[in-house]
């Protein structure tokens, strides 16, 4: 039973989070259904919510309430937790000024379409100017919210990784840099380092979409809280857990792009979806952290998605399927495609061995840019200098070079390691459900998925934020962050004969 | 130059308007985009928005400062009418206590849902108890707004046809009803209430879908500042005027219901695109009234999409694009299914002869379920006899009966009488144009639309809510509202020989 003052703050966490989710449609509807005029509209609406957000956030009597609810709450509850993650929340909003505030919704907003301007036309005039603004904004917030002994860049990095310092990430990216570097080396040196050969015949947008449909059920997305569309990058946007939509991108001459970044969205999809209903709308019912986001992505997309026996289950029927592309290609040479390892100049397309280096050189650039140490001019020639370095390759266009990514065109600096977190995770899962399920192997190839995600659910979804990312990482799989399990799962993928 | 009094009135007004906007997009979304798991969450967050509103439109410091400017903005001017009209909303929102306004919201939201759960399962039973609690909240509302000597339903009726009496409307209604009846009389008598012949062929939704949106342009709308999507019924919503969202849907034995759903919708589309920029998200951007927004879309979607003028140009592209089910009819036969007059059961479907029967009817029963007449229980009933009285049918299935329309389920009382109001305005629009327009009948066949759609920028989108809709229509046509120009329109085109 609870109190009148909890069933007070409950009603006011809940309107919180209410708004928020009006942003979040906000926020789908722009990349997937807004025409293009309406967008400076747009971007005025979301300050606006934006700005009654923040005053919802940093009412003093909520706040006030907040204080005595977490003093009266029984330690290590559920309630307890939600209410010092909100208060977490509330206080870093408190100590943002409400114009800055809507300020930086409003620019991030622009600068994304000043970004599919600029990528449309080629022309990186058309974005700098706004992200220019943008930066200067990203600064100013960081100056807020940074805490004694943190640089402006850490200061950010909690928005996406509550808790995670620096001199936690660079000893664990810095093993694994040397770590990936050698794997490339060990695959280079053994002329492994090719691109996929083309399938020899193509698969109609109409199909993919269907069998795409048809595939998230069985990975456990409920269709009925859920849907899949297109748009121009993939990505998974939640309006709460009941309302979790999904987006991937077709290509006729590969199925492989819209089937991975399926899988990559269904994982996301799955944790929203996972929370627990009677926390709906509050920060039980929300992702500890984007590391942990990641982890269970990739670990769909990867972990599951490319190793051989799930498609020794699954091969067989996407055959049927797509007769005329995939009739003439028997397993071994479907799963050469599948894991083709080779430099590439775009993340997304990357493999997983020589993905979390696109991150590293992202990780590197954009600390220098928040810390004011590379201006925004001469970012494209860094960038190509770092592409040099680590892929010995130069981007043919922006938009295979920096204009990439839409990130930092939406202000989302300190994001991109957590995608090294959600990697390293992603593997610690699967040592420890390979453990945990003697018989993972065969379940996996034969899509009896049901024990995993019950797993997954327990130990990652269903806790929402009650203990940090590292903690809540550690009490599932028993590991401490770090590279190592990464590594060896990729040792034995790409070095080991299969 | 604004004073500093007139540039915070105009912050506060588009601020309003920014939510206002947000609630449109959640309702849309709700129509076409959102899971069915979706539901009860967006309810809440719909009722927490318009919580938002409710706090934000009955501040009284705004007041305050709306009253002020009032008195020292210039009488007549843009800016006074823009200051009227948001004091005159804010002033009936202030009379809905907050809690019974986030109750409506919220009440809607849920009866529509099951509206539409009652329509896939045939079963009443899953509407009602939502909708008694709906009729319920509603009558507290009209309690609320009603002023002395107003009836309940004449306080809603405000909501639509703002300044509209009973007194005005009802002789109106009488004179219309008496000239429909002699109509429908004159056509049974000579065997000419015939359904339309079906079509030798069929339409593929995707064909459809592509004329349909080469159409759009051609009559003025701007497919850079609106979409068009399918839905489960043919509306418009406005976020706002840079973006305007139409829906239609397909039959593909049946390209006349996507096509006239597309030019009804299109007339929307184009008065919302239509406001002037700099008076974006302002009263003065918005419909002066319902019946003066169905003015629009009847005028496309009848005064011209059924003239043999229209069609005379229109006819050949189309039988190019459909030549299998269109190549063997000639322009006299389709018109025969263009203008088919004959008695239906579903409103949306009706004839422009019927069509106002069937509004007659919902706004006696509306008013009578309103003032307690007629208890939600007994509707079906009433429903079926009034049908056998004026069309000598009987619905086969609910969802051809009282479950056919969704405005009841969204609360919409008071709204069905503007469609009739409309009708006899864009009779008025076309008498004033042909007077205006010497060549109007060959513009028309040649597609030629630049003047008339000038013609209705100026006189009617244009000045947004600066005059009632009387006022409006009186300086636009010319004419006072009435039934006799509609009545003639009917007459010549339905009785008169071709």
């Amino acid at each position: 039973m609870l109190s009148e003052l909890n069933r007070n703050l409950h009603e006011q966490i809940r309107s919180i989070y209410a708004i928020r989710s009006s942003l979040s449609l906000h926020g789908w509807d722009q990349e997937c259904k807004m025409p293009l005029g309406g967008g400076s509209t747009r971007a005025y609406v979301m300050s606006e919510l934006a700005g009654v957000l923040h005053k919802t956030m940093t009412d003093s009597d909520f706040l006030l309430k907040l204080e005595i609810g977490i003093k009266e709450a029984e330690p290590l509850s559920e309630w307890h937790a939600c209410l010092v993650a909100m208060q977490r929340d509330c206080v870093r909003k408190q100590r943002i000024p409400l114009d800055l505030d809507k300020s930086l919704v409003h620019a991030a907003s622009l600068a994304q379409q000043a970004w599919v301007e600029a990528r449309q036309h080629g022309d990186a005039q058309k974005f700098l100017p706004m992200f220019r603004q943008l930066v200067h904004l990203k600064r100013e917030e960081a100056q807020c919210l940074v805490a004694p002994g943190q640089s402006l860049y850490e200061a950010l990095l909690q928005t996406y990784e509550p808790g995670m310092t620096l001199a936690a990430l660079e000893p664990v990216f810095d093993e694994l840099e040397q770590g990936l570097t050698s794997i490339v080396e060990e695959l280079r040196a053994s002329n492994r380092l090719q691109p996929p050969p083309p399938f020899p015949g193509t698969f109609p947008k109409a199909k993919q979409a269907q069998f795409l449909h048809d595939l998230l059920p069985r990975i456990g997305f409920e269709m009925s809280r859920g849907r899949l569309d297109e748009s121009a990058h993939p990505f998974t946007e939640a309006m709460n857990r009941n309302d979790v939509r999904l987006t991937v991108r077709y290509q006729e001459d590969n199925l492989l792009d819209a089937y991975f970044s399926l899988l990559h969205e269904g994982g996301h999809g799955l944790y929203e979806q996972g929370f627990l209903d009677e926390w709906n709308l509050t920060p039980m019912a929300e992702a500890v952290s984007l590391g942990v986001h990641e982890s269970q992505s990739r670990f769909w997309e990867n972990c599951i998605g490319r190793s051989r026996e799930y498609w020794e289950g699954e091969y067989p029927l996407l055959q049927q399927y797509f007769p005329e592309a995939l009739g003439s290609l028997n397993l071994d040479a479907f799963l050469l495609r599948v894991r083709a390892v080779h430099p590439s100049p775009i993340r997304v397309q990357a493999d997983e061995v020589t993905y979390n280096l696109h991150i590293l050189l992202r990780f590197r650039l954009e600390r220098m840019i928040l810390e004011g140490e590379l201006g925004v001019d001469d970012l494209e020639s860094a960038w190509n200098n770092e592409m040099q370095r680590w892929f010995w390759l130069t981007p043919d266009h922006l938009n295979e070079g920096y204009l990439q990514d839409v990130h930092w065109a939406a202000g989302l600096f300190g994001y991109f390691p957590t995608y090294t977190l959600g990697n390293l995770w992603s593997a610690q899962i699967r040592e420890a459900m390979i453990i945990q399920f003697p018989r993972y192997h065969e379940m996996v190839r034969d899509g009896h998925f049901g024990p995993i995600i019950q797993w997954l659910r327990e130990k990652i979804h269903q806790p929402g934020r009650k203990l940090s990312s590292v903690e809540l990482m550690r009490s599932a799989t028993g590991m401490e962050l770090g590279a190592e399990s990464f590594l060896k799962y990729l040792r034995e993928r790409y070095l080991l004969p299969q």
